[in-house]
């Protein structure tokens, strides 16, 4: 059965910086079949279900680039701290005694549901026991990149790299045929993953055709060290395994000089810029206007959410929006519609996912997201981009298709399996906070 | 009739970083009378009608401490400009064209309704023709405090700064028997007031007890022509015009050396910070976890939705205690419960107010906002009001009282009169859009 969407805008990214009024889509088997003046598509599809969106704004579903959504149930147990406490005192010691697929899947749900009813489509995440993160995502039917972890200590996944590279290549062999899932491999940081594993790493992605996601240069001890222990920054060290590429999702990149700007752009390698992590534990500030000056490829990740503590892509991108201006002192840079391009396109193309994701267009696949501007506090409404990017927030997300499948209407999860599963979980998380709450604080 | 509110947790703000759970508050005649453990509470008032309010938090009214209400109208019409453009090619041309009462009015209503919804309780506003941002303030039942607007260029409100004076004046005389009305001296900035005039504000300031409210130091060229018009910086002019005391609101103060702030610090002014617009308009940061070392009293506005694009206090606050963190490298500056207090008492005290509104006291007006902690996106709750400062958004706003009149019942306008009003402006907004879509770009 053919499906037609006619909202009020669309603002399809490809062609960039382009807003289509009264055009209408029809959707065939999940993937997008028609575009044009709605007057026509539904002259062409006479027998289509037309679903009518008068005053919103259909845009491709968000891309978050970064994160670890498990990290959900950890949400506010470990602000105003820095990076490098954060993570010593509050977060391993927390992953190290509640560590397991219970843990999971159950804060991965609660993600989902997040992320998925704010617009967000398609997320790339790092985590232990991908395997859960999957069966979460399915559940509630969202598109993920799940991170082939590695890190040098074991957990309650794994004894070391080459375990964890083990297990998450069979996941990936066993996982092929899921429509909705890919994989990045994922090593975790350079500060916590050897150099042996990172050059494995690297032939495993040249063989695979993989990305690889890491986090990189998030702050400037990261570089100090680096340079101490390596003689080298990060970036130079990667390069010199074999890293740098198009392949390569560079988490954070806050502590950037112009160096390695120049060395991310010649090599064509994405970066998952993630404010209000960086912000929150007082990374700094990365240069994204200059990154997009040299043309690097710049998508949005929210970050887990015990750092963040929000999984809010839209607001997210309205941070990176206006602290590019502030930051760089140039009230030109991160337009509306590039802001837009960094939520979608960006996104799709630093997971090599661009030929199926990432924009309106005929021939991919149908993620999107209408958003209502009809509401009391965006009327009048003079440019829809403009609105969406600085004005609207995750309250106006309305409906969200994935793959062709209507997964929220009026706000609210559609389908009853995600619904259960979510009502499941809730029903769960005084367990989790009970056992997280008697670890912390320092125990 | 004497009403009780028994939410799960209460955050007074004074004392200083409580949280009470299972307390409850009860209200007689608009006034807090009681505050204790619930149980008390309601065997105190046995007759009393109680709102429950399970998962819900508790906090005081938020008070915007620096906006212009009636350029909700102009929303998305100047945007990736900095501000000098945007004040002459946008917005001034647009103001002189338009300006009228209808405009502020029905401009004012529209911003008046998203606050309120936002939990805003009171707001601090400067435009012109004051008595219609009175009039939509009180259709929407919300605590104003107003601009007597000062400027040296004419408009269809006024000839020049002694008429502007004048009816500012005459206005709150009129207006002085109003409950939820109070009014600022507003000189619009020192470089677009003289100082005859600035003297003159002086003056009525110390006579009748006023805060002066002004734009001051919002960009490094209002600085620099300061300097070269002046010989000194636009702070030491006030101060030597005799404008710096208690009763100064500085909204902005981006570009503040550290002889800046100390004397600011000495003179008791108070800051209005407002991280969105100075970051779109590229204006600059604020060194707002400086101001707080100093123990300068800084408050949180959102400015014009002209600038912003979003009159949104809560996502305005996490990027005001997410900034200061990430700007200063010091991750327990603005520390939730201090971001609250930016919220709300330091509002308060700024405007002269701090006897009625900005805790939940014993004895002050009934301003309140219930944040509901129950959603998917916001569970566990490990500590409310890390939750409601780092992971909630005004979608989370339940129910809003202002002088114990409940406006806001389950994320609506409540009051029949204010519905009313709404929706007649909502109907009109499509005249605007065409009249406003007119003039821009340039014309």
């Amino acid at each position: 059965m053919i499906e037609l969407i006619v909202p009020q805008w669309i603002a399809p990214v490809e062609p960039d910086a382009t807003v289509l009024e009264e055009h209408a889509i029809a959707i065939d088997d999940g993937r997008i079949v028609d575009l044009g003046p709605a007057a026509a598509v539904r002259a062409r599809h006479p027998q289509a279900r037309p679903t009518e969106l008068p005053g919103h704004l259909l845009i491709p579903g968000l891309v978050n680039l970064h994160g670890h959504a498990a990290m959900a149930l950890m949400r506010g147990m470990a602000d105003d701290l820095p990076l490098e406490r954060w993570l010593r005192e509050r977060i391993w010691p927390l992953e190290a005694r509640l560590m397991g697929p219970d843990l999971v899947f159950d804060g991965t749900v609660l993600a989902c549901a997040e992320m998925v009813t704010g617009g967000i489509t398609c997320f790339n995440d790092m985590y232990f026991f991908p395997e859960e993160t999957a069966r979460a995502a399915q559940a509630l039917g969202m598109r993920a990149s799940l991170g082939i972890i590695v890190i040098d200590f074991a957990s309650a996944y794994g004894s070391g790299p080459d375990d964890y590279l083990a297990k998450g290549l069979a996941l990936r062999d066993a996982m092929r045929d899921e429509p909705l899932i890919s994989f990045c491999l994922a090593p975790h940081a350079p500060y916590s993953v050897g150099s042996d594993a990172l050059s494995k790493v690297a032939r495993l992605s040249a063989e695979l055709s993989m990305p690889v996601h890491t986090h990189l240069q998030e702050t400037a001890a990261e570089v100090d060290d680096c340079l101490r222990l390596f003689g080298k920054r990060p970036l130079a060290r990667l390069a010199e395994l074999g890293l740098l590429g198009p392949e390569l999702i560079a988490a954070h990149s806050v502590h950037v000089d112009e160096q390695d700007l120049q060395l991310m752009a010649r090599h064509g390698v994405s970066v998952a810029h993630c404010p209000h992590s960086n912000l929150k534990l007082a990374s700094g500030i990365a240069p994204t206007a200059r990154m997009r000056a040299l043309g690097i490829n710049v998508g949005i990740g929210t970050d887990g959410a015990a750092s963040n503590n929000r999984l809010d892509l839209i607001g997210e991108a309205r941070t990176a929006s206006l602290l590019a201006k502030g930051a760089s002192g140039d009230a030109t840079a991160w337009s509306a519609h590039e802001t837009l391009r960094a939520m979608t396109i960006a996104g799709a193309s630093a997971l090599g996912l661009a030929d199926r994701i990432g924009s309106i267009t005929i021939g991919k696949r149908a993620d999107l997201v209408a958003i209502d501007l009809g509401a009391q506090e965006l009327i009048p409404v003079h440019d829809p981009v403009s609105h969406f990017v600085y004005a609207c927030g995750r309250e106006h997300v309305a409906e969200v298709w994935i793959d062709g499948r209507h997964v929220v209407r009026k706000r609210q999860l559609l389908e009853a399996g995600a619904l259960r599963t979510a009502a499941e979980v809730v029903a769960r998380t005084g367990l989790w906070q009970n056992r997280l709450g008697k670890i912390v604080p320092g125990d």
